[in-house]
């Protein structure tokens, strides 16, 4: 048995309709289990939930032994990323259909949650990207990434040239549409519709893959997650780079994106016997 | 024996350094063989030769029966579009790597231009497509396309969400990068670097191509070429198209992309013996 | 209206559990609907079905102008190659998931067949790929294929390298796993798992797709349909060649594999609003 | 500087023609070098060489602290096989084009040996697969791999059916040609042909690759090299295995395929400045 959780804050997707009564349900389960129950602020401003304590994201970060996030894996992408800080563990509850980082689905919340309250879970930990953009060698915006950091061409421009490196290792340069650098968790994300690989989250690599590359050698490749990705923009009008879903447009000829392993990681808390193989055959479809 | 070529208009990369002096000894080389010899305006003025008449691309589309392209796939591609109208046969001749439509390299073009005025070439027909863009019912841009019509999503956007329909078929709602129709000729460019196969000039088919789908089954599709192609803007922000570079930005969500086949026809002139695969085998290393 | 039917063969996939008491219900209704039925010898005997006429495949070719078979996509196949020189039309009913040539589901048969003999269809034809394999000269085998046309490396030998030409050209020498010759019904079937594209039916051309090859620019590649594909076993143990399913292993270097363009055609019989695309749809799952 | 080697093995690939010079010159280099000088037993007996103390394979891997490899990828990777529970470093001179793992060219043997001798180079580690096949609960073989082991279906069958399972997590059951486990090393050899990315040498993971996989979302994934992967062979005739080149054939059904990772790792020497990145853009021809 793992140890117990003692405060949960609760996020929402809180723009999806009908996700009130749910949140409020899983609210007063939690409080009757003998827990001390918070709402993330804006999922207590919008929804108008009211009777449990508004914590902004550092006070969440701070006080919160658990966050139960209700929504899709983009819902839990973003909210990942705010408590990549405080190391706040992550449980993730699926309106929809389920995702690859979102397990429970709504109708079993209360089945799949009681076990885990009890101390019935697994812990697992997520890799995660530190960009940053150098223009003049200084760095003009850095940011988190769960899933990937993209770098792009102009929407009317022809293809971006990137000077790849590794370390201190000069990889090559691609021209291609453009670059994915994707943790274990954003392989099955974007890069897997640029044609990347699976990686599973354990491995300690990062997938960079290029998007419609001018070289058809330039295949995928698993790169080691120890020293720096650097990818300098050489030619290509109006490149941009994107960290999960924040974009910075208008780069320049000599800007440098730079990805590195964080030092924080994302703790997901699944229920018992929860199996990475099993989310992909059920996203994958992988039936015969 | 074909028919004998008697005007030729010569076209050059102007910008291309160096290129003057063979532009120059192809023009008296044309002249001495007794051929009515012709420079493309922008060619002329920008090399400053002078001694040999320079005409609009409308004079030289009425006047010439053959042109002489010297630069690279990208001069022949903007050249064959202006000429398209008019039926004027094409001969490239490649100043630096051979290219897949400009087979004859700068070194050998003596050799290679001899045998063709004298009658001894063949001819090879390319279709075209041509595009246009529906807003609220009304034609806003037209254009013709010899290598593809793409539409892509907003630089800093999502993927584009496309409605597609064939004819009066409709095929599929597709969420991507982007989206290529593509000609047999276009099968080599950029549709190469985003997974489509390679299709034979003589096929009577488009290929449509999707850039990078969110659904992992969208392969590229080879449709037949009677029917018109329609794409509709269902989602997505910016998305934008191509008519091979000629680009269309700020699109709106019903905006309907439309391709069928053009009336019109590129003519490829090539020295006899030329052949398709042969330049397959040798622009994409096919050895082994 | 098209013309109607008068004379009805059945086929089921007699090892099927449960086959005969639909075979025997679609049997009575035909009858009942004023048609001549007859079956097909080994599903006569194989399913002890008796009160109608039990025809072998070359009686039931001349006789019948429609043959209605029950099974799955491969039960379609094998019958289809039987009846190719015969041009009887053919109409699928699939017992288990739909399939890409057999789409009237065994639930809704009654439904879907009424109209059809009422003369409210549609008729559509396959093109076949007409295959053989010589050695020193002489053709050692010869067979019909409506998919494919595959060559394939011994079990335990390295690459199987062929020599490929089509028509009178040369287009190269390969060196891979295996190559597939398909028809665009083919484009759906084994050739798609080795990553080619889609051929809509109409399409006049085969796809030539390498099962992992050696040069990674060989990719899959549309080939005109008129002239001949030859294919030369020029290394490799052990290599055999399969006709959709029919093999013949053991060939030796210098046997030539030729696939060409056959006199006959499949006929496939469609509900009224048959789509392709939407066989395609429902079988790759391209909903969003 | 690294430690000086004392004693080294010359290996070569003796049926090249035109080994026997090369071999004695570089024999003669080492010798008056002051290195001691023996040769792999073959490559003695094949190429007539005299003068220097033939060894056994297991004398050798006591006895030598470097062995000198001149022939191809295929030559090394057999040797490196052999000495891999010996532990003895291997450095690769290449005679034809240049391979992935044999990086220095003939031409150049001289001027990168003395640095290499003088103590001045880089040690590389490579992880090795240890494959064995269980029938009725007994392994019936066992071997060693660096690049890969494959399991593929018989060459007249369809598709081979696995079920694989890593550690003690079932993964899923796959439907295809065959499927490839293969190392860092192996990600450049067949398994790149069957549509697998890199992996760099340092990545903890081995890399699974369906061939022409019969569900496309089967895509090749890299699973972690902690617990054994193993593959039960489900359905499908005649399936084998393969352990870089050695093969077993005929396996049946409920036969068993494990993977893990060897204790023995391969160790290859490199000249100063080596670039793995440098070997990826001379083979791949990442050039613009």
């Amino acid at each position: 048995m793992a140890e117990r959780f003692r405060h949960v804050a609760i996020v929402g997707k809180h723009q999806a309709p009908g996700i009130r009564p749910v949140l409020e349900e899983i609210a007063q389960f939690l409080c009757s289990s003998g827990l001390e129950v918070s709402l993330e602020a804006d999922t207590a401003l919008n929804t108008g939930l009211t009777g449990y304590e508004a914590l902004s994201n550092e006070q969440l970060g701070r006080q919160c032994d658990l966050a139960v996030v209700v929504g899709g894996d983009g819902t839990m992408l973003g909210f990942a990323r705010e408590m990549a800080h405080y190391g706040v563990p992550l449980l993730g509850i699926n309106q929809g259909r389920l995702g690859f980082i979102t397990d429970i689905p709504t109708e079993r919340w209360r089945e799949s949650l009681a076990p885990v309250l009890a101390g019935d879970y697994e812990m697992e930990s997520r890799a995660m990207l530190e960009g940053a953009v150098l223009r003049d060698g200084e760095s003009i915006y850095s940011a988190l990434a769960l899933n990937d950091v993209v770098v792009s061409r102009g929407a009317t421009a022809g293809m971006v040239e990137l000077k790849v490196s590794v370390g201190d290792q000069f990889v090559a340069n691609m021209r291609a549409d453009g670059l994915i650098v994707a943790s274990p968790t954003g392989s099955t994300a974007y890069s897997l519709s640029a044609g990347g690989p699976l990686l599973h989250p354990s491995i300690g690599g990062w997938l960079m893959v290029p998007i419609a590359p001018h070289t058809l050698s330039n295949r995928p490749i698993v790169l080691p997650d120890v020293g720096e990705v650097r990818m300098e923009i050489v030619a290509g009008r109006d490149a941009s780079v994107n960290f999960d879903m924040q974009s910075l447009a208008s780069l320049l000829h000599g800007d440098t994106i730079t990805v590195r392993r964080s030092k924080h990681q994302v703790k997901f808390v699944h229920p018992q016997g929860w199996s990475y193989y099993a989310t992909l055959r059920r996203k994958l479809r992988w039936y015969l």
